[in-house]
């Protein structure tokens, strides 16, 4: 495909007018959106509002007048709306880490009441570590002979039997970009009894979500990443309408107590989704938060998929055409049905090479041990940038510059 | 009192440049500190340049160029210095309430350790009930005959047997403003061998605390009280240098792996108190309360315990002089070495007197079922507005303007 061809593309492109919704700086291309989303404009400025007119000048009243004790419900039903779930089954709160938690907990006490004597926590391979660790955190506690059981991705459909307690599940594996079918392995699941709590971080935003359609129990999401939260903004979970008033929460707050202000002695959880709340929410972090999704009242989600896999296609051409010899192999090989919305290459010094195109302004990001990760936000990038990212890339490895000591010198986030 | 004697203990008041430091609306008094802080200039400043400029421009990059990444543990070493902790035993992170889940497990795991058998967590009536609903939770989750006991908040010190396994206290009552003797209490409960979590929400800024002195193990609090880190601002925690490598948190993410971005599928726990951290932090709000913290670089909390003190006592004389028939009980009637940074005053319609003396620019709050309470903040708030506050709430009284249908109208937040 030639540069006028991607012209073509771009100005074709029924999502072009969105890129306007955001401040980017001009120099760079950016390809990591899936870890922290570009910078909504709208949102400096009602933050400064929040900060100077409600918390400077309203004060305590601010509770009150500005709304903020609703917003964690308010932003949640917002989200909702992008990841197919009903208003009022999801609410904004704490990090995902958190959220894994308390869902992954109240599954498992669940499962203890359906299904005595199943102790199997089961997640696979290609999981965000960090899910790991929450589930290895939980069964510790537990004790009880719990277990985590780790299979590779591809044998989790055939990994969830009746052993079973509960499943973790990414749906969009954080390295390799594959995506798991989330209608079919909820169905599975809920077949044999199991509770799966869904990690849609790689995935709101990203593409249509459809949790109420795929009969999805539990799921938890970041916001900073597709939906452009801003950094550690607060995260969110979704509990399913029937089982909302079943659960348990572990961490049980005066924020989702039925009556938070009557300052009772005894814990007595909200009504529905709400109970899942715990400590006071950032309020700073959750009004950015708000803002930035006012960027998708007018946006298909179809569409941002479709020209997402469109992205992935052209960069994967160009780099066979630009770079054969560059030594890269293809990461991201699934049909398209199965994968998220970026692509990944895999090289022995892929980290030096991540921090040449940094340097030449192609931000991307390394994941251990040898991946190579570019994210697709088809609201702020275009197919000319793509282009643009894989002729850099291109001259890199013809060049052989990236291969300088300061580039394989490792910094603290990579 | 009369008001040159007043006006004369400001003039000589060694705390008054501070006010300089807040942005303060002119319309009000604000003695609601206790509850959420006033606005410290240069937030709003420090917020919009990490919206637009680290955020905005340097996007993923910043959490190395602009040290987003130790943030955690640095802004804990500035509230370490506040509470007489050691630089390396706090960090920032998640809600208190979450926090003291954290802290209330690994202390319960300690126990199950050194005293098998133990299976009471103590707590008292006066404590914050969010507190009481995460012990509630916790013994819920663990089962095995684990059981909440309150006791009365001035029977804690007998009520610490050995058959304690865990005692959570908030130094200072929130409704009463009774403060409990941390070194007393600390070393009874390390005689008996129970670890106790203390609760600093009300303390921290208020006055000086002495974490380390009094050989206190576990704290946690929030920073939006007198630390005015924002609405819904990081909290923080505290674990003792001896036993930060003993604990095992529950709540084990990323951010507290020895190596996060080895990406390990085992939760291997940081060295120190990292491994309390668990999911990607508020970076928003951390950097509100970063620059908040500022204000306390020059500030001797000697002399803002001093102040505060000094008053509570006028406050409470002018209360007895000017309202001598308002029908108010003093709740805070503790000696000065036993109270907080507050005074509260018990009336059977204290919610419409409290929301009389808010429309009338008084900013208090009301605690269930009947207290008026008013924090002392003494780095923004003059003795001369002390004054004028009970003058006007005598009016308040004086007139019945406070018994109107709109005064006794209850709202979410109160």
């Amino acid at each position: 495909m030639n540069k006028s061809e991607i012209a073509a593309l771009d100005q074709n492109d029924p999502l072009r007018s969105h890129r306007d919704k955001f401040e980017l700086p001009e120099d760079i291309i950016y390809l990591d959106g899936n870890s922290l989303g570009a910078l909504p404009k709208g949102v400096a400025d009602r933050l400064s509002d929040v900060v100077t007119q409600e918390w400077g000048k309203s004060l305590i009243k601010s509770w009150n007048v500005h709304d903020w004790y609703p917003q964690p419900g308010r932003v949640g039903d917002k989200i909702a709306k992008l990841i197919g779930a009903e208003q009022g089954s999801v609410v904004s709160a704490d990090s995902t880490s958190v959220n894994l938690y308390k869902l992954l907990t109240a599954a498992v006490r669940l499962n203890e009441d359906l299904n005595p004597g199943r102790r199997v926590i089961l997640s696979d391979t290609g999981n965000f570590p960090n899910d790991l660790y929450v589930i290895q955190g939980l069964v510790d506690l537990l004790g009880d002979d719990y277990e985590m059981r780790l299979v590779a991705p591809e044998e989790i459909a055939h990994a969830l039997t009746e052993d079973v307690a509960a499943a973790v599940i990414t749906q969009v594996d954080y390295r390799t970009g594959r995506r798991h079918d989330m209608a079919d392995l909820t169905a599975r699941a809920k077949d044999r009894g199991i509770k799966v709590i869904w990690d849609l971080c790689h995935s709101a935003g990203a593409f249509p979500v459809d949790l109420a359609g795929s009969g999805a129990e539990f799921a938890v999401g970041c916001s900073y990443k597709y939906l452009n939260g801003g950094p550690g903004a607060p995260a969110y979970l979704y509990v399913t309408p029937d089982l909302q008033e079943s659960i348990r929460p572990p961490l049980s707050g005066w924020m989702g107590h039925t009556s938070p202000f009557d300052f009772d002695l005894d814990y007595k959880p909200a009504k529905g989704i709400a109970r899942n709340l715990c400590g006071t929410p950032s309020v700073l972090g959750m009004h950015a938060l708000e803002t930035a999704l006012e960027v998708w009242e007018d946006v298909d989600l179809q569409l941002v998929r479709e020209k997402s896999q469109r992205m992935i296609e052209l960069f994967a051409g160009l780099v066979d055409e630009l770079c054969p010899d560059g030594g890269f192999s293809r990461v991201t090989t699934f049909p398209e049905e199965s994968r998220g919305s970026q692509i990944s290459l895999g090289h022995p010094d892929g980290y030096a090479i991540m921090q040449a195109l940094i340097d030449r302004g192609v931000i991307g990001d390394f994941r251990a041990p040898n991946i190579l990760r570019f994210g697709m936000t088809p609201l702020y990038v275009s197919y000319s940038e793509i282009y643009q990212a894989v002729e850099i890339l291109a001259d890199i490895m013809a060049t052989g510059s990236w291969d300088q000591p300061k580039y394989h010198a490792r910094s603290a986030v990579t």
